[in-house]
């Protein structure tokens, strides 16, 4: 049976990190927002699902009777269905502690526009989004990114990969992580990239996957936009 | 061997929900802040730990030639081991949703006091936390313990547990939490809690569990403090 994701419509978003996932693998796999009523099945699940598979927020995978909610845990248990994880039992947790790394820089750099409340639109938040951004490009993006370089430089089986001697969903997190990051601040991470030669060569080598390459030619792939995570406002970003 | 839990010495912060399940279930546990050189261990092992295995913040927790970090994972791994969540997988992925649920929360109470960035002084940063803490309050503070409301309310099992019919560290982590919120926003959270009585009574079966009892009347067990995630500044509390 078929697994189905479950993800606002119109955003890459958080739900990208799965889709990565999915396509680098060649999963049967239904994307529910793309679909007729998706959105209206995606928002009976939040309310219905039942116990402690309620999500909170999406996105979540439906695999037969599992609902599994949250970014990380859905890499961790598809790792190893979708041969994107080492099998070793340690390594497995060794690469969800690398994706909650992640997941934790993702929610940085949607407070870079939303400071102060979700539930506020970015126009009533703009002073503190632009202290919050500063803050975010001068300390925080370079110890992320910096901390990730680390990691794959210090691989004991090469700096090709993350976790391991084979392709991770990790790696594909941290190619999104580049992409996403381009597109919101290219100043910022432009100034960035000389010191980031290992990250930057993984982003390369996971966009030229075929799979890959075909999902990002296809109309499954979204573009970025101004109401998902990575957001392009100028004002936030380092002069050109 | 021992599990050593690393962690910044002096506050309970994201420790404590690891310390509670290392706790309630009588593990052998060595809280590596508390012993001589503990810090600089642990600081030691955010340089040197090598690869994927580095951590990017504490807590982290070491058992044997593994290092886990992150606090959902660290409970992921250990659940089992310490007979805190259910046995089947599926319903480990479920726990393992809620606790990230629980994660974000702790993400968000941390940003009411530090909106604008984690290097600047709570006093650098004052008329920005007034307004997130008063978007807390009023929307995600009710939003988060609603859910965890009902999520305990559907349970199949009984509402005594959020996962399962045994207690896990998910519940654990909620009888943390309502602490930890009573102690930073006790009239926020007074007002809350006619709302949430089967979260209370979580809360307090847990209380009253006679391995926590004893562990909350020792010095193992420190006091909330304004260097901690959860902090009292009236300011940023509704009026008495």
């Amino acid at each position: 049976m078929a697994l189905t994701l479950y993800y606002w419509d119109g955003i890459p978003g958080r739900g990208e990190f799965v889709r990565l996932a999915l396509e680098e693998a060649g999963a049967d796999y239904v994307d529910a927002a793309r679909q007729p009523g998706g959105t209206a099945a995606m928002l009976k699940l939040m309310k219905d699902a039942g116990g402690a598979a309620t999500p909170f927020a999406p996105p979540f995978l439906v695999d037969g009777e599992l609902l599994i909610a949250h970014v990380a845990n859905i890499l961790f248990y598809l790792g190893p269905r979708l041969g994107l994880v080492p099998e070793d039992e340690g390594l497995r947790h060794v690469a969800n502690g690398l994706q909650l790394t992640v997941t934790d820089l993702v929610a940085e750099i949607h407070d870079t526009h939303h400071p102060i409340g979700v539930s506020l639109y970015y126009e009533e938040q703009k002073p503190e989004a632009s202290r919050r951004a500063e803050n975010f490009l001068s300390e925080r993006l370079p110890k992320y990114l910096g901390y990730f370089e680390h990691v794959l430089m210090q691989n004991p089986e090469g700096p090709q990969h993350s976790v391991g001697g084979r392709l991770s969903y990790v790696d594909l997190s941290l190619f999104h992580l580049v992409e996403g990051l381009r597109y919101a601040f290219p100043n910022a991470v432009r100034a960035n990239e000389e010191h980031l030669p290992t990250l930057i060569a993984l982003h390369d080598a996971v966009a030229a996957r075929p799979r890959i390459m075909s999902y990002l030619a296809s109309d499954r792939r979204l573009p970025f936009n101004e109401s998902c995570i990575f957001r392009r406002y100028p004002e936030l970003d380092r002069p050109s």
